[in-house]
């Protein structure tokens, strides 16, 4: 294991936690070297504090459990020695984001799933094929903040695969507008309690608390330009209707696209196929063989079907016609794995990016 | 009972015929006269015709098979003497209808929620508060095609729900253009073989073959003027995505809409709540206190809950917002029982409407 | 209203205290006349003290909110005058129940929906039609308490159904052994947080915490004699699984039962259709026409047709079969309504036993 | 890939028949020379025939299909030379079973899941770790009836886990009688038309036609003792209830069994976790690692958590708890694959074992 960057994952004990600790378990470059959660949790065994009065073993990914982060001793957050580590993953809720993000960040990186940094000025939300030129925003932060480390969050996970979709069209045909409703999967709302049962079945919810914002304003910071030292985000107008479906992972949009430049079906749909995304973003560890794949199938894609493709890292979309309301106007239908692309390995294939752009 | 008009139910044992049986158990001016199905049902009792191999009563909606209708002998179509009774509802599958209806309707009214005739020019596609004066095009359509009768097909049941929500926007403020993806329920898609549930659950799926079509046609024409002896469909653009839930009855749908003339969301959720519809529409015996129930919880409306609303015959709209996307652009969610007003019931009321105005 | 007797809801704002809200809404004879909730809650208006942070109106049974309730203020439990109430109804969780029901039964009877009295020695476990002659050993309590009330706990969920269908064949052929293996519903676990979708879509969860033992207690001592001031627990052997199942309302439960004498299939049937259950319990407000239903259907039971089978009070049984390994061993399926019969509505129909007991 | 086994595949197109060619992929000594399914796709390449009218690829299983499988001609019946294969893997319905199979059979052997010879005197069910022994029956059957190869069916999926688990408890203490209640999974039923989602969504189905009668006498069959040619059925009495619910696959038992001798708990767990299951089946290349995995976690076993372990061909136990009412009474859950070890990959470890035993 020599040579691997040493990471600490704080938040371990959470949904968002676990898929960092599975998803790092036999990661090329990069270790769990230290898990961290909170009080209650502070002082046991890894598998100890993810076990409830009831006896139950609430590991919740479907991979098995790591032995090797089973043992560790919790940490509780005053206990972590930033120094320790070369840099830490947070999955925390963006209250405690708040406070213990900036802290680490003194010293190491901080890729974080959390939504509390997102919309500062001198933050960047990186998705590596589509925007890594941001990525330098992290030194302006901390020349700025006269901090060693950063925070770089990831964006939500709704905005991923919208944004991820957009990059493309954006790049041959420019993008105008976008109206997008999501049909996303209850895995992002997380356990605590996360989505009932009784509320979800047999039924649509049509809210999720604050997600429209952050789609609309993330969209466009993402699809922003990088220029002396700060982001300009782009002029295409968004608007999202947000809700929540029976399905345990695997986000779907529905979105209409209004290009500034007109494009058939069959463009579109190349367009998206041949991209390549960011020239550093092609070969990381985490990077999927093709960021978008374009199914001809007329009933795809679904999230059950289609969420795991390429290890959950690749976007699936289908469904692409002509709109004859916008101008230029153009629809489809996307899958995106929230938990996986839109989570935990996102944030892993941002701590790859940076450090292939030598950032950390 | 004396009184009643007599009416016989066409595809009586399939889902969507069962819904006419029930929902005309109690009706105060209608009866279920007879009852025909296919050749395999002919000459059977109907609560026999409905049992199947196995022994299973297929008796699929939720109020109790009415006595008088399981004790029916259903009849072959060929057995069928028009003369016999007043009107025709019909629940056959397209096919069938092209063959069947037009046979029926030399000499009585046909109202049918298959979609066989619905587009053609002397066919009206009626939601009674929403165009009742296209009624009399049923008129036009005697005389065409020399009929004592007439088809009355009521529309697609995504539409419904969309076209009475944008009737007080047209009326109120002008209607230019409208997005909208649905979320539909399971129950659209009838029983043979219907949505298997080894497809839908933990699943979306993108694609309802023909209905995205049916949508944007119907709802202009419903929408449109009736001059001259025809209708002129509505100007307004639309574009739709069609996609299926894990949801037994009441579909969703996210709507975006372009006005013609600037609206608050005060004053769209007002024109909305203060619609009272076609005047002849108001007090049929079918109709709801209200054919439209907005609603401020930010959660609602959602498919289970409220579905039924004032006996499913109500479309409840919530999470009115602006979207700043298309030119007056506001959107809002709507759920609509797609087997209730989408159906027989709103059949129903198309019947209960054409008493009214004397048509038949 | 006059002459109606005073209830006052404790525990008021959970999933079950809101079923007695709705339940008791048009009850001929009791009426709520206060409500009480968690510190959180009180001296708010109860529609108030049901929205939560985010704008939702937590309301979760299907019946509206009535509005006399919606507007009563909540009392937080140092605020009940226990005098100012006829009797109380109890939806509280056991370690709240274990201090404040004693506390209002010095003044009043109690009816609850906890389990925390249900096994003391001086409390019966009322199914108004098993065991009404249980009922006075709620006098035996005031005598061995010195207290004016009483605390009369109703069984587990899903004990309720199990003994209804026992108690026929008790009756006729004497029960041996039963072993039964449960599919509950997931309303059964509340709303705090219940189950989580995540959870249990496209799953079975087979363990429900103390669950198994409260059913082999409760059963025995249901089905139990009483004499000389006590109860004396059935003989029967009980063995049971228990699971939940996506499903939101209504336990299914799988009975293997070993008979004393020998009966067929049709006497088995005939013994629970025609079973009439005490006297007493015959003609009360909230009893339904039959407290069992047979169906032939070899499909049914199925919960979510049969569970509001008579307003959810009556249970219903299917596919009584022999069983060739127990000694005189019958088999069937049934479906008891978990949030009515076993729940808010069975703590109704033991307060009107009591009642026409003359016991309160 | 010379030298591996020339099968082919009967039945192909169904759900079954595509797990076979998924399944065969990457098999060792086994490939997939041929492809046959009903005259509606016979002539067509197998990825076409999959296709249907509205343009959607109805390839169900979640691996993707094999270019090599994808371009085969698919075969009519009346197409198939059986010599030029090694072997045929049979997943047609029990009707065409009845035909196609003992044709083939003729010339070689007929690895089977439909149920048409299961019942047979000179046919055996096996499964390989618990009854490898029965396989020479095999020999005797290709004597009887003058053929040269031979028919071999796998059990229903249902009865799978449960003779697995069964088997130890045989052998360590002796099985009397076994009562089950299964909540099975809805791949069980296939797709034409399968479970509908209709009927099962919030919902348990209490009924499988014809299945309880399947579990029974297979259960008896696979555990009997083969002797002077013949299989002797065990002499343990078994009951079942089969019920359906909202589970995508994994089979879960809810098992209650009478051990001829005494056990404790602990005992049974080590019977099941030490349990090794015939010398000849230990090694093959479908061979799992163990064949029962017992779990401590009193929430496990789950369908979705459990169904894949060991690639599915695995039974997970767990809840193993004494039962006071049978006589040596034990009950455990268990979760078996039913489309893996209960199917098609069960299928193919048949062939492992007979071509181990010499038996082709």
């Amino acid at each position: 294991m020599a040579g691997k960057l040493r990471s600490i994952v704080i938040g371990a004990t959470g949904l968002a936690g676990q898929q960092f600790i599975a998803a790092l378990k036999d990661h090329p470059t990069i270790e769990v070297a230290a898990v961290s959660a909170s009080p209650r949790s502070a002082g046991k065994p890894y598998a100890e504090a993810l076990r409830t009065a009831n006896g139950m073993q609430a590991w919740f990914v479907p991979e098995p459990l790591p032995p090797a982060a089973a043992s560790m001793t919790v940490l509780g957050s005053a206990e972590i020695k930033a120094g320790d580590y070369d840099l830490a993953f947070s999955a925390v809720e963006a209250d405690v984001a708040r406070e213990l993000e900036p802290a680490l960040a003194r010293e190491i990186p901080v890729i974080s799933t959390a939504s509390a940094f997102r919309y500062e000025d001198d933050v960047p939300l990186l998705i590596p094929p589509v925007n890594a030129d941001h990525g330098p925003l992290l030194q302006e932060m901390q020349r700025r903040r006269g901090i060693k480390g950063f925070i770089a969050p990831i964006p939500n996970c709704t905005t991923t695969g919208l944004a991820i979709t957009l990059a493309p069209l954006e790049q041959a045909f420019g993008v105008q507008a976008v109206l997008m409703t999501s049909l996303q999967a209850m895995s992002g709302a997380g356990r605590s309690p996360g989505v009932i049962g009784l509320d979800i079945l047999d039924n649509v919810i049509p809210y999720i608390h604050k997600e429209e914002g952050k789609v609309e304003v993330e969209t466009k910071k993402i699809l922003g330009s990088f220029q002396k030292g700060a982001i300009q985000p782009h002029a295409a107008k968004v608007s999202c209707t947000c809700t929540r479906v029976a399905v345990l992972e695997g986000h779907t949009e529905s979105v209409f696209v209004s290009l500034r430049k007109k494009a058939s079906v069959q463009e579109v749909a190349a367009a998206m196929r041949e991209w390549k995304g960011a020239e550093v973003a092609r070969h990381l560890p985490s990077s999927p063989p093709r960021w978008i794949e374009v199914l001809d199938d007329p009933f795809r894609p679904q999230p059950r079907l289609d969420r795991d493709a390429h290890g959950g890292m690749a976007t699936t979309v289908g469904r692409i016609r002509e709109d004859g309301v916008l101008e230029n106007g153009i629809k489809y239908v996307l899958v995106s794995h929230n938990t996986k692309m839109g989570a935990a390995r996102g944030a892993i294939l941002v701590a790859e990016q940076l450090r292939a752009q030598g950032i950390f």
